[in-house]
Formats: C-alpha cells, structure tokens, sequence
C-alpha cells in the first residue's frame, strides 16, 4: 500500500457511516460478504455479549434440531443419575436385575416424566424420587415452554430473502462506465415494496498528508422502487461526480476499497421493515463484463418466468476503465 | 395487437415499478386480479423458493386442519411398523391375538405415546420400544410446538380486509370523464388509518418505433383518507393529464391495459402496516356504469349501516369517452 | 333542528374523514365514546365480518376463562356420549354399575384424555373407543394450542393506555374562550413517545341552502409532545380561525356538533404504535369550568406524584362565550 | 439553591418535553439513571396501574423462574388440601398409612395431574377427586400456556443494548468546550440502523421574578448514524447557541441541571424500532476529562476489536469552562 490518491476535496464525504476512519484500527473489511459487521467484542462478559434468544434464530435447522435432541439427553441422563443415587426402592416397576438394565429402565421412566407421557408402569413411590418426578416434569414442560417461543420466533422472525450477485461488474453503461451488481428476490410471495438501496464506498486515500479512510455515498441511477417482484440492477455511473472516477484497478486495491450495501424494504408476509446488507471489495470486482437479463417469458405467454440461477451470468463488455 | 397509439411525450413515466418492459418477456398480466404478481421462479430448489411458514399461514382453515390429521396418521402409522419391526415382546399389554389386532394396538399404543397421554395399559419393555417411545413423544411434543407457532401466526399475521369490486367502471364525472372502481373495508373494528391508495396503469405503446411497456401513475382525485371505516371509490379523471386520455375500448385492448392498485394503511387490532393490490385489465372495465350508494341511516336514526352486498351494484351513465 | 348556521367560506374543511357527509345516512354521532365508529355492515356474513382472533383478545378476562371452562366441560360430553354410545366393553377399568355412575366415570376418563394426563385406570381397548380416544387427546392438544395462542394475543397486544376526561371543557384560556379536554396515562412505564393528538370536529351546517356535515380540523396551542409520561391538557382557542367562532350551547346543539379525538403514539414497552380515539357531543360539554392540576410533588420531595383520579376535577371558570 | 442565572430570552425552550414547568411539582429529577420516569400514580387501583405481562417481562430471570417455582408449590398445596378435604376413599393407590405420608403421597399426585404426567399408581375413583382433578389439570394446561406466553415474550420483546457512561464530561473540543457522552452497542450483531439520539437539559431559571424549570434541546455535532456498530460519542459544543454557556459548576448546581438522552433507531434482528433513555445530573459530571479511544485493530490485522470495558475511561483534559 505504498501511496494513496489524494481525497478529492469537491466530493462531500458521508461522515454519518458509523465506522472509524483511522487505518491503524481497521481490521481488513468492514462488512463482511454475510452482512454482518467485522468486529469482536472485548470486555464483555459472554452472556452479556451475546443475546441467546438471537443465536438460536440464526442456527441452521439441523443445528437447532441436533441441539434439542442433544439437551433431551442431558437432561435426562442428570435425572437418571439423581434417581439411581436416591436408591433402588425409590421406584416401583422396574423389571431388569442388572445395574447396566436398572440404568436402562430409569432413563426410559425419566424420559417418560420429562415429555409428561408417564405410563405409570414404573412410577416413583419414594419420597426422593417423587419430588424429583415432580421438579423433572415441571422442567420438561418448562422446557418445551422455551422450545415452542423459539420455534415460532425461528418462523416468525422478519427477514428479506435476497441474493446478491457474488461480485460487482465495471461495465459500460450508456456513453460512461458503471459500478453495477444486482440481485434478486428468490422467495415466491415474499414481495418486497418501497424498496431502497444505498451503496457506500469506503477509501483509504490521502488527507492532509497522512492516510484515512474516507467514506462516500455511490450515487444510484434509481435508488427506490415500488415493488421487487424479481431481480434489480444497482448502477452507479462513475463520472465526475463518482468518488471512483480515475481509479485503476491499482488504484483501488491501494485504496482498499469496500462498497458496502444496504438494501430496505417492507415484507407483505412478516408486515414488517426487513433490511439485508452486503459489501464488495476490490477483490470481488470483474472487469470487461456485463450481467445477461434474467427473465423471459413463459412458452403459453401467461406468465414471467425469473431464471434464478443466471444471477452470476456475464457476458464480456468493454468497459473504459483503464485496468 | 396490430397498431400502437404512440407514447405521449409529455406525460412523465413511472420507472420504478419494478416490472421490465419488454413485451417479449412479459406475461398475460403483471398482477393477478388477487394481488399476487404473475411470475414463476426457475433454477431454485423448491425449499429454497417457498417459505413453509408462508404456505402453511395462506392454507384454508380446512387443508390446514386436513394437513395436521393426515400427517398425525402418517407419523403413527410410521412408529406403529417401527415398534412392530422390533418385535412381539417389546410391548407389555397387548391383548390381541391375530396380527390385524395387534396392528391396531400398537397404533392405539403409539397415538396415545405421541399425544403424551400414555394411559400405560400398554406400555414398552424393551429397549428398542421404550427408546422408540421416547424418541415419539419427544417428536408429539415438537410436533405440537410447531402447530402452537403456526397457529398462532396464523391468528395474529396482519392482513388487510378490503373487498374490491369486481370491475372498474368509465363514468361521468363532474364535466368529465373517470376511471373508477371501489372497496369496502368488510370487517367489523378492523378500522385502516392513514389509508393511501396508488394506482399505476401499464400500456404496451409505440416508443422509438417499437411496443414497449409503458407504466404511468394515475392521478386520484382523493389519495388519502384519515380513516377507512366503511367504503371508498378511488376516482381517476381522464383529462389532459391522463395517460388514458383519447383512449378507446379497442385503443385499450391494443395497449393491453392494465390498472394496478395498491392500497397501504394502519391496522389498529394488529398495531400493524398492512397492504393489499388487485389490478383491473381491460377486460375488467364497464363503461356507462356508476356505482350506487352503499350506506344508509339505520331505521331508529342511531347508526350507519354499511351495505356490503352492493359493492358491485351499478347504474347506467353516460361517459363521454368514446366506446 | 330547525335553522342551521351557514358554513363559513373562508375556512378550509377537512375532506379526508373517511366519513360520508349526508345527514340522511348519518346515524347520531360518528365515534362511539369507546373510541369504536358507529357502524353496522350489513349483507355480509357473520364470519367474514367478524374476525373470531380480534374478538377473542377484547373479551373481557372474566368472559375468555368461562369461554374456555364452558367449552371445556361441552366438548368432553360429546366425547362422553360418543363412549356410551360405543358400547359398554370399550373401555376398561370402569367401576361404578349404575348408568349415571358409568356416565360419570366415562366423562372423567374424557377429560383426562382431553388434557392427557391419561392416568389409565381407565382405558380404551375396544377400537372404536381407541380411535375415539386418538382423536380426542389431538384435539385437546390443538385447542391447547390455540389457547395459548389466544393468550399470548391478549398479553401481547400493543393498546394505548390512556383515560379521557368524560367531557370536554369551554374555559378562559389567556384573552380568548378555549375549547379542552384532557387525558392521562394511567399506565406505569408504559410511556407514549412521540405523541400526537388530532382534533376534528362535525357540524351540522346549511351550505348552497341544504344541511350537510362538514368537517373542519381543530387547530390546538400544542398538537405533539415528546414524551407522555403524564397528563395532558388539548387546548383548542376558539378565535377567528375556529370553525366554532361564535357558537352558542344553542348552536352545538342545533349543529349536532361531535369533536373527534385521535392520539398516535410510539409504546416502548410493545416496541409498537399505538393509538387511542374518543369523540365529545355537544353534551359532553361542561361550560364555565376548568381542568384542576393533577399531579404535585411528593413529601419527601423526590418523586412527582400523578393524581390520576383527579381526571374530571373541574372548578368554576367564567368563560366569553355565550352559554 | 438562593441565586438562579436568568432565562436567555433569545434561546428557544423547547415547550414539548411533556414535563411540567412548576419546581414545586417536582421531584429530584425527572428521569432516572435507568431511563424511566420519576413518577408515581396515584388514585388508581394496582391492577390498571400496573401491567401484569409487562411486569413479568421485566423480572429478572432469576426472579421469573422462582415466581414460577413457588406458584407451583403453591397451586399443588391448595389442589392437596382439597383432595384430603374430600375424603380418604377418593383416591386409590395411596400407600402410606400415617397423615403425613398420606398428604405427601396426595401432594405428588397433585403434581402428576397439574403437569398431567398422570403415572395412574394413584387415580382418582371419587366424584370430587375425579373434578378436582379434571380442574386442575385443565389449569396446568392453562398455568403452562400463559408460561409459554411469557417466555416467549421475554425472548422476542424488542429491547436496545445500550451501555452508556456513568457520567457526561466537559471536555475542550477544536477550540471550543463541550459537552460530551458516550455509549456502546454491547450486543453481538444487535445493530442499530438509523440511530437518532436527542438531547435535551432542564434549567431552574429565573424568568419574569420567579424560578421555573425551562427545557432546551442540545444542539450535537452530529446527531444521527446510519449503523451502530460500535461506540458512539455524542457533542455538545457548548457555545454562544448553547443553553450551558457560562455557567460554572455552581450555577449548573442551582439550576439543578439535568440534562435527558433519548436514542431512537432500527434493530435489525427484531425487525422492530427500539428506543432507551438516560439522563445525567449535574452531579454525573466530570469535568477536565476525555473519553479515551475504545477500540483497535485485532493482532492479525483481519478485525476491528471493540473494547467495552473502556467505556467509563477518562484523561485528563484542560476544559475551558471555570470550574
């Protein structure tokens, strides 16, 4: 990162990012390819840190499954234990005459009291046990308390289903060049409305003499539509209003420059504001190309058929930024 | 669709709808007459393309009830051959001799294990059956987990309760001509504030020698309203300023019209932004129609009553467009 | 309502009440004191107009556990009769001889199906009581589900809390008359942010020599707050931009006057907007009095207390306008 | 409090706060360090004052699961005194022969039913005992579906996690003094979108002879942010548009400054609108004193490190405000 291009002082910065602009505490990107922010918190205590309910909406569903299978057996294995500890005649029924089939059969009872199934052919007549029976069913429904809130939280919770196009593309644009990506809405009904964008461009350029980071709004040939059915083409025209114009590829690896996009809208299903982020670096731009459409009409002519799969589909094109 | 009337230059497009307007890729009609767009997506898997949450809010009451029926007997059946595969003595308490009536009580068995009722008459003995029933339960009671969230989001998703009529209607209006149609908010308490109405008209017009798409924004006489406690007829004068304008049947049939409507307002039950759409093509016009009056006093003078049923009742007029 | 004062021409109304302004389809006043409109449908059926999930959350606490009690003890006798009616081998462990004691046990045994607590003294080995019994520990568990849906609906429904004074004031207020009333927040912590008040008014009025409803806003000395912690008194100056300029008590009267009141707010606690109507007729107007304060400072000088039921406290106030 | 600086009568109060002006209704502060209001109601019965669900929302975890603990010890103790009420012969199973082994054995049933594990060794075969228990264990039902209702309003309440400083400094800025705070955004992916954050300041000033409490809102130096990633530290230059202009420490004294920080914006994982206050006294000031850099670049170069812990930490810095 031997120099930097100079700030052009005409171009007003977007001081309100809510990131720092000092290299030295800037940690490789800001936004990562995810939408989520690049940064560790320090200082914290874990549990403060993280919000549980948060994490559990986010894991994946064999994750979130294997978790409630994992607990489920936890949970009973300390039950069983706790039982066996309080003494062989603490519950009536039990068949087997070995330790290893006495532990079998206690660990069926306690997942029978757990999930409040309770057959009744082994059942607690100690005083031990039946106070652990009790506290273990009240846990087990305490339990699927938790479970329920955190199913439906997992359905219920707002988000956009958007994909974006894994790079951006400097293209010719009418008689200039153009930042462009897209993306595309692959949920069936999930219609977004009073969709907008907002790209932002962070650069290490120099001021005053030393290096910053500097941060720029990407001016956006449309920023708002009323409805996203399908896919949409972000294009920012670099002219000579374009924090981007005159840069070389060089250029911009020097700057380390981040685009970074903010996407907002209002989901019909959720009636609720959904938001989705993402950023490109340099190293996520292709030269010389242009995104193919990605729709066509149906062969009956009754319907618009959206290719998904042609998202990442370009086609070579001349653009007349110098690479 | 042999002629083309001409795009009016001096009328000002409406670019952000989010549909394209190519008439090769566009099909039939951009939104069905329920307010969903007319579009199928292609080359996304299918769990990736639906929301399970969505399809199972949108199910009538019937096949959402006729859906948890049926997979609570597939689910039995499936742990009926499970226990049955691991042989006659993993069950204790099964009183039937032939085949078929050990079939059905372990089906019994498993229903009531599922169900976490567990009478216990019959309960399992050995490990592959007591490790099977506790594996079902722990299935019943997530099972039920997820018919709780769906239920429930069911219950409380916001949504809209405006009724359309069935067709739009060219009436006299004032000294002039309108595009008309109307809705009624039919459900009691279900009060919409700050209701805002927009509607666009697509038009497949002659631009630069070729048909293309053409979308406009329709000027309403009354946008908003503070509240929608009973009906509203939206009211579009063809006038100079009118995209419609000079337009005949035959000339709206050739630019394969079509009004879309988008109706945003505030919900108070659900404390929530809901929106509906519906559009109207031109074979959803009537001409020389007006609607009639939809309330009147009640007979004791103490209250309005809001006639429903005559959402679509309409009397003769004479429209000075040309039919 | 013989004579009717002339609409002044020179004031603005507001055409956007969503209210029809013929005074034949008028029924009384527009807005209910409870902040419902004064409303019936009609043609429509009882589902459709009514939504079950709304009036679910407005019953009153009392009303919604007998609801669930009633069904509660009707659904288990269809599911007693249809065990009787099965046949008295298909349940085992019954006891009692006489017909009511069978009655009664079987009922038992369906309740404790119904909750599937399942003790299983009694049980099902008969098919038909079997499959009876299948079915009935589903729908317990369905409608438990649903209960908890209900209830966590109820719990969860943002609702503005806040009580209006039951009638509004005409007061001296500085060197004019001002038309007032108040309301409180009489809820702890549930502060409003954001508060904005809207004052409407209906007069009954003589305009191109026929009576119709007009509907002008009511402009107040302060429309927003930040917060609503507390009380707040809506201040109308009836000066020369007052639709209510030189009215007599006779005047409302023969006017019909309703003023209409709509509080908009943001609840923290619900993370939600809420809001909250009212409406005062002419005869719920107190003349010659004013609002006393309704809060002070507490003994020890640290806190504010609010004295909520001083709500409609009043003193005598000479107001100018003629009563 | 003897002397107080008088009202600027060229700085315009800000007359919406929603707090009364009156010293003599005022209690110590108006909002506390926690962001609720100084505020008690008073004439209004415990049950309209209080939200119960909001209530339970806000216990500590700690405190919710033991409400929850003791209301099952206590529900099973009143079900056991009614079974033993009813008689010794409507429950069979019972083992134990003295009083005390009866009403524990009675006490377990109790439980078996509420959470309708139902193991059926004991059962009911009385009238009463058979009721009994087909109430309670529709009430454990119920007791578990407002549970499940808390619980999940607990995890999905929309709340912002923000740390703020326990105290504002009075630090030199460019050539000016200010007036500073910070906080931080403790949660992991908890991101604030469109932060807005409001400053306003209570004064005892001396206006027309008498003191009265005026309000001012603080001109920041910025006072919005697209993300809230990290830390944010808010500016109030204190210059000649500042209400705090001139005054000394002991002035801040006797007009008993308090100035309020209201932060609105966006949180992305409850798709929901979030808001928290605070307030700082004059006696939460520190003055000579800056906030010290709270974050840096990770080891490897790849991440931002946030670092909460600094929060609180200060140098010292020469203001220009005489102390």
């Amino acid at each position: 990162m031997a120099s930097f291009k100079s700030a052009n002082p005409f171009l007003k910065p977007n001081n309100d990012t809510g990131f720092g602009n000092n290299p030295n505490s800037y940690g490789g990107r800001f936004i990562n390819k995810d939408g989520t922010f690049n940064l560790k918190r320090e200082g914290i205590g874990v549990f403060d840190k993280f919000s549980i309910f948060q994490r559990m909406l986010n894991l994946s569903t064999f994750k979130f499954v294997l978790l409630i299978v994992v607990s489920y057996i936890i949970i009973n294995l300390l039950f069983t234990f706790a039982y066996l500890l309080a003494g062989p005649d603490q519950l009536q029924g039990i068949i087997g005459q070995t330790p290893w089939a006495k532990f079998k059969e206690t660990f069926y009872f306690s997942t029978q009291t757990f999930v409040t199934v309770g057959y009744g052919r082994i059942n607690p007549v100690g005083d031990i046990a039946s106070i652990l029976a009790s506290i273990e069913s009240l846990s087990g429904l305490m339990s699927f308390a938790i479970a329920t809130g955190l199913i439906y939280g997992r359905f219920s919770r707002p988000k956009s289903y958007l994909a974006f196009s894994d790079f951006a593309v400097i293209s010719p644009y009418k008689d200039k060049t153009a930042f462009m990506f897209r993306f595309v809405n692959y949920k069936d009904n999930h219609i977004l409305t009073n969709v907008e964008i907002k790209v932002s461009v962070a650069l290490l350029l120099e001021e005053d003499g030393a290096p910053t980071y500097k941060f720029y709004d990407l001016q956006l040939e449309r920023y708002k539509v009323d409805n996203l059915p399908m896919n949409w083409t972000a294009v920012h025209a670099i002219d000579e209003n374009s924090p981007l114009q005159g840069f070389t590829y060089k250029d911009l690896e020097n700057a380390d420059m981040e685009a970074y996009v903010l996407i907002t809208g209002f989901d019909e299903i959720y009636a609720s504001p959904v938001l989705q982020r993402t950023s490109y670096t340099y190293q996520e731009l292709k030269f010389e190309a242009k995104f193919v459409p990605m729709y066509r009409e149906s062969d009956d002519g009754k319907m618009t058929i959206l290719e998904v799969h042609k998202l990442n589909e370009v086609t070579e094109a001349k653009p007349q930024i110098k690479a």
